[in-house]
């Protein structure tokens, strides 16, 4: 039998040695490797954390009785460390069928070892698992920060047996996969119909308050996300290294390309800068939860107005919107927070203010888990039961007015959410806006007012969402510079406007004309008819084929035409066409010289 | 001295075995690989045709004095031949620096080998070589089909080596690179108005005509393009295998999405399909020649009518836009010929059927390479000079008359394009189309009619291109359908209004106000008045922080508005504000209940 050996091996890429990836390799007796796959490595997990690598894998040996030999060092520059061991039993049991010339990976096996990284590892280093022998046999596991150790994980492990099996399992299809890649959508005419509507609501709105339309690249970077602090963003990041081996992501959001765009003018934009856009927006995640890879999000942004003033427009911009599609304040609220308000209790707490931004992240996960389950999150920030007790009932607060008698009356925070009321008065939009202590909004990189818009019936997630972000141009190297802004996703809204069914149909395809020639000979009079309508502004479909009557006006019908123009022998010599009015059924008979009139007459 | 031993190996991945990957490794005399990078691997050569492999390798090892050792075979049920070599002289060639602690990668031998690999494969089985040790020295090369042999390789590997170096020789930016990725762009403001407007004439004119909008995602399988036959789109392909082991790719084109559309309706869809969509193309190319990555195409297909009629509708659309953006018929022309010309004229010459797509191909690069570049084409073709010169006789025609002369008064090429000229005339649009027997368009899916419009000044490349693809969808496995469509890009036109002076500007955000609070007390009143202009459907800016009146004269005047409103403390108090315009300077008292007919006033 042939004697197999493997190597369990820890690489970090990267600068910063944030990245590692651990790797599983065997090689022949004979020092020839086995390819495993194209890449010829399993390489079964990426972790964030690299000084704890060498901890997990004393557990695995352990664990799995293998019988190790340390052979680290370094390896040419790039700092790697590197284990090999020779442990029949532990290698029998990864790669059992590797004599029967199938290479498939143990998964029980696989996944407990997972599973030891992701509770050895603290919950805040979640790491990524592409778990790959070679295609077909393969998987994708998040652990993320907020699902919480040993116990989430078995339940990932759980899926992951699943659907790796189904995936062995699965025959190669031999046919074309006629759906779009795994989370992602089509779009068919009336599905395009719908995005170009809510679109153009966008835009309108937009332009109604003088902000401009930019766009960048949907392909960044990726060095463009892993400078914000390490996020979800970042774990959920759709990244790739391509052919000429740059690593790049289609983009999870768009304020980093819009923070490029300012850096990239060196001051050359002129402040106060207002812009919108809408761009398609991806991530990587697990398809577990039926959630979708890319969505389309509206993003307003006013860069270099430091007063809430800011965020009073943005927020009517938003609910100018709201009331455009049709919904009203019993539909839609908007949460309205400062992080000032965690701040300043923080600060009376006694909590430095360096773990400000950690600690909006885990009060942010408050709502969503019991605080048992962060409690070693809590230690790590230094936080107690007794402080997050309090905490909790600040946060807890739903007016301005008793989070005043709890920051008393010279709070810098309980001013600027004053103000910001006021000026939603001022436009029209207070019954709109509630504040509310207990939102925060996930991502670290607020610094002022944060809001988010919801369903009132609570059936849905939220809206939209967004604040001030003073700190997020200094982050990428740039002058300070204050900024506030909002993302406003495509998918909820669209939820929520069918449930209060307020959503217009989209099933007519809006064709003024159907043209059609009676006979092949009258088809090139019917062309230029059809040109004469056009010119005049009709959008016209011609019958480009020999079709019957009967299924010009089933076609007309269906497409929901306005008209149908026959271009018929008798007619036609007198120096008329047939018009057929759909809304009504009415046949008329119009002279070719006063189509235009005709044109104008209907279209007004 | 510690021993290297290095593995050369082709592993085959792909149920059809025409992906085939060349890798480098190297192996410790104990046994144990040394990671080269994070993959492991130095891939440095993917190439299409598997058979050839072994011939290179044969020529690699007696060209390097490699003591070869093959030990080939199957491992796994993976189709993978396996070679190992023990040439320390090779080794010290490839990896110079290994022993002193930094794998780099000797650039000579790595372009040699390229060139090697270059020469033997036939050209129209070109490759792509990602070569990579680990970042930052790395660089990728295509070697087209259409640019030959040695020779055009050699002047690639000069590029190579030259970047490669520069490439090592890069510190690591420790600042954000503030450029968008190589090959991309950004819309500022300025670029995205002109953007809008170029699509909203392609979206006008597709309306007109009676098409819908589809899309579909930027982000498709791999295998949607790599079915099609092997040709220029999938070796410029921007593709990359995912973090769940997807083979997936950018779109390069457009109607491989559509075929996937419409075959997953299986039939539900009611033909004729009349589409059209704006989609960002992408492309993974040398940067050489400046060209970049992604560029927006225009998409407009008629599918289910087999007659001409469908092209003539596209011609018309395409020439109802030149029309639109300002260019005439001595701007722009259109190119038009038929498949079956070189069809009827091949058969004449005895040449089989099969080859009448290379042909094509042959054809299309006649007018770019010299007839000697590509004799060994000729030659496997079966063509010989005399055959081709026959050929060039005839598609040097540009008279459907002389070429009718040519194939006789039966020709069917001859009465469809006799056909679409006569519709042509119809439809108004004769005075841009001209035959030229010479187009035949690169891409060998194209069935009968294609075109191509051209500046008719020579200066700039083909401006759009399209015609009948009747045999597309059952390449996909679906049924026979009829087809015929064009993509237009948006960076020739651009280039093509700017050069005749024709292209609108951009520089005005088209504000209609600028409302300004002269005092920070009146400010929530010139929110009001904002809220007031913005209801009546005036685009308005306001001015958010405390300005001084100068600076929002100066403001006003750059983002171009056309009034500016102020709120002043005595003017207010008369229920009045004050109202500049700026196309004459002229600067009037309003009343603020009046505001709403002044905004209808002054918008119509």
């Amino acid at each position: 039998m042939n004697n197999k050996r493997g190597t369990l091996s820890f690489a970090s890429s990267g600068k910063n040695s944030r990245q590692t990836q651990v790797f599983i390799n065997l090689v022949d007796n004979d020092g020839v490797p086995n390819f495993l796959d194209a890449q010829g490595f399993v390489p079964f997990a990426r972790v964030v954390d690299n000084e704890k690598n060498w901890a997990v894998l004393d557990k695995l040996n352990k664990e799995y009785g293998i019988q190790e030999s340390i052979s680290g060092g370094m390896v040419g520059s790039v700092n790697q460390a590197k284990a090999s061991f020779y442990g029949e039993e532990y290698l029998d049991a990864l790669f059992p069928k590797l004599n029967s010339g199938i290479l498939q990976i143990d998964m029980k096996l696989q996944t407990a070892i997972l599973a030891m990284f992701a509770s050895t590892f603290s919950r805040t280093s979640a790491f990524t698992s592409p778990l790959s022998i070679r295609r077909g046999i393969h998987s994708s596991v998040s652990y993320l920060a907020a699902e919480g150790g040993r116990k989430s994980s078995a339940v990932a492990d759980k899926d992951l047996i699943t659907k790796t099996e189904k995936g062995a399992q699965k025959k190669k299809q031999t046919k074309l996969d006629t759906n779009p890649p795994k989370g992602t959508r089509d779009f068919y005419p009336e599905d395009m119909r719908q995005r170009t509507w809510l679109f153009s609501q966008w835009r309108d709105v937009a332009k109604t308050y003088g902000f401009s339309e930019y766009d960048a690249p949907v392909l960044e970077s990726e060095s463009l996300y892993t400078r914000k602090a390490g996020e979800e963003v970042t774990e959920q990041l759709y990244n790739f290294v391509d052919k000429g081996d740059r690593a790049v992501a289609l983009r999870p959001e768009m304020t980093p390309s819009l923070a490029r765009m300012v850096m990239a003018k060196k001051g050359g934009l002129n402040l106060p800068l207002k812009w919108f856009s809408i761009p398609q927006c991806w991530r990587y995640e697990r398809m577990t939860r039926g959630r979708r890879r890319e969505h389309f999000q509206w993003n307003m942004d006013v860069w270099g107005v430091d007063g809430v003033e800011a965020e009073a427009e943005l927020l009517s911009a938003m609910v100018d919107f709201f009331e455009r599609v049709g919904l009203t304040a019993q539909d839609v609220g908007i949460k309205v927070n400062s992080r000032m308000v965690i701040g300043e209790v923080l600060t009376e707490l006694g909590i430095p203010e360096e773990k400000f931004a950690a600690t909006c992240v885990l009060v942010d996960k408050l709502e969503k888990v019991p605080i048992d389950a962060i409690q070693d999150d809590l230690a790590e920030l230094g936080l107690d039961r007794s402080v997050v007790e309090k905490l909790t009932e600040v946060l807890t607060n739903k007016s301005i007015e008793s989070i005043a008698s709890v920051l008393g009356p010279e709070s810098e925070a309980v001013k600027e959410l004053s103000k910001l009321m006021s000026l939603c008065k001022a436009y029209g939009i207070d019954e709109w806006i509630l504040f509310d202590a207990s939102v925060v909004r996930g991502l670290a990189y607020y610094t002022g007012i944060v809001f988010e818009a919801f369903d009132r019936k609570g059936e849905l997630r939220a809206i939209a969402g967004g604040g001030r972000y003073d700190k997020l141009l200094e982050t990428f190297g740039g002058d300070p510079t204050p900024a506030a802004g909002f993302g406003f996703g495509d998918a909820v809204i669209i939820e929520l406007l069918k449930e209060r069914d307020v959503l217009p149909s989209f099933s007519s395809a809006d064709i003024d004309s159907v043209v059609f020639a009676m006979k092949p000979e009258l088809y090139d009079d019917a062309i230029a008819i059809a040109t004469k309508l056009r010119k005049a502004g009709q959008s016209v479909d011609v019958v480009l084929e020999k079709k019957k009557t009967k299924w010009v006006f089933k076609h007309a019908d269906r497409i929901q035409s306005k008209y149908v123009i026959i271009v018929a022998p008798d007619e036609f010599a007198n120096g008329e066409v047939s018009v057929k009015d759909l809304s009504c059924g009415e046949q008329t008979s119009i002279k070719i010289e006063e189509l235009n009139e005709w044109v104008e007459k209907t279209s007004s």
